[in-house]
């Protein structure tokens, strides 16, 4: 009934396969495993329950399994599933380290298998919509692209509170809004300034600040915050920027709202006598007279979640490459190590 | 009748001062000069008109005078005026380099003449209610404080537009929201992180974003874009963020608006498996309960830039020091070159 999975792991994001895949044609759930009983009671009639990884990985059946266990864990899981001769979707950040993804690569190379990552957010509507203005060149040249998200609850649930099984938000979100951007421009990082801080966190990061130059003259800027207050509506969500020279766009929200804005003049050379407003002196700042600013609306961009699996499938078929590739990721862990280094010695770290 | 100015330039600036001096007390306005005839063609009745510096300088009613000509005539004036034993006020920024500046505190010195800056934007109501936020430690520990600025023009206007002439907005405006930043936060700015752009202009920058790091934990934000587009009210205004462990603060406009905003409560650990909305995968994302989110009202604070006048009164009859003091103002010089030292090798700057 199509190609045959295994899930390791079942907390938040197995849950999240299991509830895709069982909807899906052209794919089946054969087993699930989690080492914690309590996260294995709401497993779907049908699909076998294992306790460990290694009886579902014994399992003939199963050709790919998908691996959403905690983020130490990826490197161990990886080998015994491509030692177990399992084609293999690890759930970001793949690795805790590039040395670790090298290792994977090593391993699914030793053993003939295929390995990919499911960088899914590269689906989100919010983002694709500014990938669409980006590729259409809609705003000239551009100087600025800023992607943020901003939380309302400072702490972490779950093993995310533990540097040691890979939490904090730099691994959870971080690796989605660096792979996005990467993916996005296509151009040189050529240096990486980096704020990490634990807000309210023991161990873990819950907010940082990344500046990403790259070589095609963009500034990006990447922030996350998990205490970053505002009482306005759509705020706890994502917020995109981006500046050229032909206007600005912004759009807000994982169900993207916003617009392209436009001015119909410039400013021309006056002479320095102005009036007075009570904002103070206008020049550039204070009221724009009416008409001079319009707006566009944002192109409309079908994308989900699930076009990452109809991929997968097509892929698997050998009809294309697999969406994410291991250079990609590769590229985007090598740029977490950077984000943490500059945020450690506080210098700018040079990059590609 | 009070402290006798003249006024150097009347430009811009120098129509800002003329209107505010010649209606407060304790101060006349003796002289104005412009060596451009038609900036002086609506100079006040009852102020002497002279057509150089030179002629205003040699008369000797004169106390203290404002340099208020292009940014590259500070330091030949100031230099002028202080051989003929004028008092100065010297708009921002005072200087072009660190170099310029001590060659003035040189000859201030020598010439036994007082010598301040115009900052006088430490008197603006947005920066003062952020101030008395950050005065009253009402966040708790601070971890990010942002002043941005954004506008519609693209391009500026008179001298503003060329190198040589002191143009450019890090000048103009970068001078102001770093001596605000530097004069609330009390702490070493030990990294500098700078991008500086020419967006819309040929020359001068139009474009900048700052990262600073303060040693007392602090990430600071400046970013100014005059050509940087939302079709939101009060966007082309001033706006402040300011994040702590114990709640945020917004502050939007000249005339400010904004809240401080808390929590009622965090999330407590919880297990993997989490409820879906439309929005995905809700933890610290997506909408807040209800009741989740309060606010409180931003202080009030009373401040205006006449106050900067009412204070350099005090100060010229000796019972006070001179509010912006010469070593503040090298600090910030010293700092805008950081900024484009960064800006230019695209690496972060150590500071202090």
């Amino acid at each position: 009934m199509g190609i045959k999975f295994g899930i390791i792991g079942h907390g938040f994001m197995g849950h999240e396969h299991e509830s895709m895949l069982t909807q899906m044609d052209g794919v089946e759930v054969i087993g699930i495993c989690d080492s914690n009983p309590a996260q294995m009671e709401d497993v779907k009639e049908g699909i076998i329950r294992y306790g460990s990884a290694d009886e579902l990985l014994s399992n003939p059946d199963i050709q790919v399994v998908i691996i959403a266990a905690n983020n130490n864990q990826h490197l161990e899981l990886v080998t015994k599933a491509a030692k177990a001769g399992k084609d293999i979707i690890c759930e970001k950040p793949a690795a805790m380290s590039v040395a670790e993804l090298d290792q994977m690569v090593n391993v699914v190379a030793e053993n003939n298998v295929k390995f990919t990552v499911h960088q899914q957010r590269r689906f989100d509507p919010d983002f694709r919509t500014v990938k669409e203005v980006y590729d259409r060149h809609s705003l000239g040249e551009i100087y600025t692209v800023k992607n943020q998200l901003y939380g309302f609850n400072g702490n972490m649930h779950d093993w995310h509170v533990f540097v040691s099984e890979g939490g904090g938000m730099l691994f959870d979100w971080g690796v989605h809004l660096i792979d996005q951007l990467l993916w996005m421009i296509d151009a040189k990082v050529t240096s990486v300034f980096a704020t990490v801080k634990n807000v309210i966190n023991e161990e873990v990061d819950d907010f940082f600040n990344i500046q990403l130059l790259f070589d095609n003259g963009i500034t990006a800027e990447l922030e996350l915050g998990t205490y970053y207050l505002k009482d306005q509506p759509k705020w706890f969500e994502r917020h995109w920027f981006m500046g050229g020279d032909k206007g600005s766009m912004y759009v807000d929200g994982f169900r993207p709202e916003g617009k392209i804005v436009r001015t119909t003049g410039l400013l021309t050379n006056v002479s320095g006598k102005r009036t007075m407003t009570a904002a103070g002196p206008t020049r550039s700042f204070g009221n724009p007279r009416e008409g001079l600013i319009i707006t566009e609306e944002l192109p409309e961009v079908k994308t989900c979640h699930r076009d990452y699996f109809e991929q997968f499938i097509r892929a698997y078929e050998g009809k294309e490459d697999f969406f994410v590739k291991i250079p990609e990721v590769r590229r985007v862990l090598s740029l977490m190590e950077a984000v943490r280094e500059s945020a450690r010695t506080k210098k700018s770290v040079d990059f590609e």
